[in-house]
């Protein structure tokens, strides 16, 4: 089962932007706990970040064919970008939707997300934890 | 690490209960995979049914000094209930919110929770596998 | 065809509550006068009074295997409780909503029903003939 | 007790319009089964179908001092007429809103009923029943 | 100078309908109360009721080339008709709203016009004579 | 019959202030028009213009006993003054609200007013002549 | 193939009425050109304009058994008439909706259709050229 | 003079309950104090807490015949229970409704109560001073 | 502790305005029963009324240095003056905000307060009591 | 005449991409319809498809001097996008936005337009049909 | 060119009030610099504070033929202040509305101002040099 | 101090672009205004200008540890991109927003900005100078 994994804008960022609110964790870590777990339960992973939408959209595209699911965390995206629902949908490639902050804790926009309806299942909340335990559901769904 | 698990009203019913969305799994078989990955993961679990909105009032308030986390499904109470609410506030206990259907999904008034903002995080959509991932996130989280 | 009628809470103060609203024809009365109209149209009628919204829940779930119909005045939880159309919905019984009054005339929150559109149908106003052409539009489903 | 019987507009195409949300039975056959239950019940029942708003104020109007109750399918001018329900409100005879379908079920904009909180009281949901059930409604005041 | 004066859906009740609404003032005498201050002021009337939108409509469509003002009473259809709307402006036709009772005072929708912001101006709550004020804002128009 | 006419803010610049909304007449103007129609009506009236609420507040409380009507154009405090209403509802003393300008048809916040539900009636769109008219009506109420 | 073209309210001024938002083009000019177009296009066109929503709604359900689809520019119907949407579902005959005006760049109520949903499609903004798209529109689809 | 003393839900967490918004002081001692001042101003008080709805609607409706007035504390139901509305309005008795914190200053759901409308009044801020305040204004009703 | 003690616009008029909502008690009563508890309870009073927010707000920027404690019943400017909650803000002095009326039993406008989020409590519902209560509350903070 | 055509995000997936909305047209032919009727309309066309916000804008940018009108779907952006509307603004060139499917009859967030009110007019709900309407509405205008 | 700055309620307090949101310069030193950068600028300025409403009109008012331009700090009444909008469209002279704060980082409330989209422009958040910059901008309009 | 200056979408094009709304001055020549200002106050000035929210957000990034202030126009970014908000927070720099425009006196969804409530300040409406003045108020909080 091939995964593709999709940090959404200001991901890479990770670590240093408000350590308070998104944890001390890296990107880059985050990628090497997904890489052992996905290990773990046989999964191939691939991983792009971008802060284009357009190159979020085209991963997405890219996806068809190769990935049979996506793990992605839109960021702010999740709150304003029809476009990238429409990249989701148009591949029809099931995807699990992660926030590593509690969004329903924050400012009062965060809490609609234009995707959520549209994903199997959401996790948010748990810091880096959001993401593994994305792909755990997505392994388990396999 | 001890945990409060609290399945809400109606979910008593799984299994038979409108299983296109909520799959076929029964409560009792959600007790007993949880009560495995506890055992895997060193937890000591406790779990409650309601259908009673004062029972699993007294519930959580009886976790004070028994339980470090609590693992809850409120069910239908998720968008109504202040009560419920006030409870997990009033012992200050950490919560996990988790639901078996995506509730993104469903009726527009099912996409408000009174709870999650309070909550660690939230899961949902993954069926009963959302349990499972709500332990793990807790035992993380020890 | 068994026919489970439930009446909502404070329903048993009928007859003393604010008449000028809900008449003057006590919960007593109305049981007698579904039974004389049960029995004219050869239904078996089971029924069941609670001001708990938990044990209405156990009561529509107990249904399940007994009743064919249930015929339900959700009273003051008609437009607050999710958990009333979740165990509506995961028995599957079909149901009619009755009301004593017109719920249309009174406070704006009670426009609003969160069964009705679970409902096969709405009878509202007639006092407690509300329960009488309830009863009927069920047996003429059958 | 002289009842006016009133189909709003479109009812004239009943039997061939949308059957899976109207239901089968034609404007004739539910007027044979309301003047059957009429004489069951010792009414005199005049009936008027228009697709005219006009028309139909005007056998509102036409009403005073000829019927003493009205039976209304306002159709689709229910969640629009201001109207109709002057009329109504103008004659002061008081009058039963039915609907054939259920319009809590469909919709968002059909949920508003422009004379439901001036009517008696209100049945829908029940095909062509929601006719009769409304004739024995009223029936039942005289 | 040639005025229309246009009474909407119903004001043919008037003195008959609520009264304690609209006044005890027949729309006869009304006209004879504006026939009367037509003749004091110089201004030739004409006038039409209609229960029917379309021929108000028609009416008003009718007055390009005759009428240098239109006084109209839209009663119901203040709140509903864009069509009524549309005829007013279409004929460009200056007109002046007027309304027996005080719109402000009774249920929510009857204080939105959809005419208003389009009229010269408006007068409402002074029974009938808010014709004869609507009139004479006319003729000091002239 | 006695008459307080009260003119709120800013009208004290009428003639000169944004003529091509409110024309080009002076308020000593509109007060020497106001004087011959009360003669002529057989009105005795007295006037007050403020650029204070609480000083309008304060003639309002001044009315009782000497004032048996207000013809009040209330200006910018018509969508915000509670204070305004509370003055006019507690001296009981009716009062006919008028506005110059047509407030339907300029910004959205002028359509509400905070007075009109309490007022004998309304009269906007006029120019100064929507004083007379006011006036008028309540003479005729006399 | 036979196409039902429906004018809707105060097209009959078409030329007359407000050329600077529905242009200098007679209704009869418009369906010239929709004869000219209709001829070329191989299709057999009807047409009928009425400031009547009832004989709209008549002359669509008249439309069962004769028209294969229909050209409808609702005009101020487009935004309160939920009877003529259930006249169109209930011929079920498919129908493009067209309007003159670009109905986005007026008034706030003109951009909400109740008929939108249920058209084939929409077009609007281009003047009588609005028909003519819709007619090629309803041509392809054959 | 008999009051029935009613506290809400998880108010008998009191003084352990997130002590920063509630307070330090317990239940047992509000009652003790309200105990004692009930002694001075001659007031029987009778009291009850309850986590349930059901529960405590069912004491409201028992205090019929024995309690001349209610004061309570709807706590989290204040903003969710219909239910507790219609037992209070049943019973026609007259109530107080008090809340220890300012309400008004905590989330926005906080602001809406369900009971205020029909209370005698409200009282709310002062910590557990707002029961014996409450006390007070209904002993001085008396 | 000295309190300074606010009266709003139009309470001058207790007494005679509007007895069924307000009372017959008048502003001088009030003032003294207030002197009377105020001694009772050993705290000194200054007393201010306006129907000015002007004065008011200049009375409240007084209190700085004067006053411990401010008791206020803004009356209408409840529901519209910011800058009434500024000038309480400013000065830090905690005040507590009370009503004659209960504020949620009116319009529905007065069910909103600029300051009540700012206020240690608010009091309302009880007639003159109101203040009385109120008072008490602030003694009882000393 | 110069006619810039514009294919926003994803929709070069076309043929693809949920066909059940968008059919099975690949936007290869469609480039190559247009390119056919452009050329009978005496048209030239350059046509961009991008995923993009920014390439569409500077697309829209390099547009001045070289292309007399814009054919867009902005698909996705059309929901979301200032910046593009800011885009076709500034260039002050005419155009007309289109879309294949009806997006009235999808999420309700699909019926709002943030260009719509800029635009010449709308084609939506034709497929790749509305494209070439769209080019005919173009090329009538020239 | 003559400039007339005005200081809206409470602003009189400044230094004092809340600085941590306000900042601990006083009026008298922003009027002191105002001058010093208007005498840099070459700019006359008047000075006026006010804590009443009707003052500040009649100031503007008064800047009738004395003033070229307004810099107001309209404090409290920026969000509820149509008299004093009026008062600034009345008089046609040029303005700028300053803030201390960031009134878009506060209550709610505060980010609507009603007079706002009638100013030059606006500068808030900087303290007291949101005057000097206002300032600046009014004299590089000269 | 180094600032970085942000010019958002389609401010490239701006002398061309609708001069009535942005007047006649090229981004060249603010940023020549700007660095002449720069060069004044003694401020380091690197400037960025994209239509790509992509770039924008990577310029922000690389402000990191570069810059001590930012300054930005953020166009149609202002209104729908959390991304960019979201950058600006990551970062942690203080910022200014300015706007060429008054964004009060235009479409009513421009006067929501998703980053003003976290910038230090905002400016708008002062055409090129609101650039200038904005660099100041970074220049005085140095």
């Amino acid at each position: 089962m091939n995964v593709l994994v999709i940090h959404g804008p200001n991901l890479n960022l990770l670590g240093a932007r408000e350590p308070h609110i998104y944890g001390g964790v890296t990107l880059a870590q985050i990628d090497a706990s997904l890489a052992d777990l996905g290990a773990e339960l046989g999964l191939n992973l691939s991983t792009v970040q971008s802060n284009h939408e357009g190159e979020l959209v085209e991963a997405i595209q890219g996806a068809v064919g190769s990935a049979d699911a996506i793990l992605i965390n839109p960021a702010g995206l999740t709150h304003t970008s029809v476009v990238l629902r429409d990249a989701l949908l148009a591949t029809g490639i099931p995807f699990v939707e992660v926030h590593l902050s509690n969004i329903h804790a924050r400012e009062e926009f965060r809490r609609v997300s234009l995707l959520a309806d549209a994903a199997v299942g959401v996790v948010c909340g748990f810091g880096s934890s959001s993401y593994l335990l994305g792909l755990r559901a997505l392994a388990e769904r396999a």
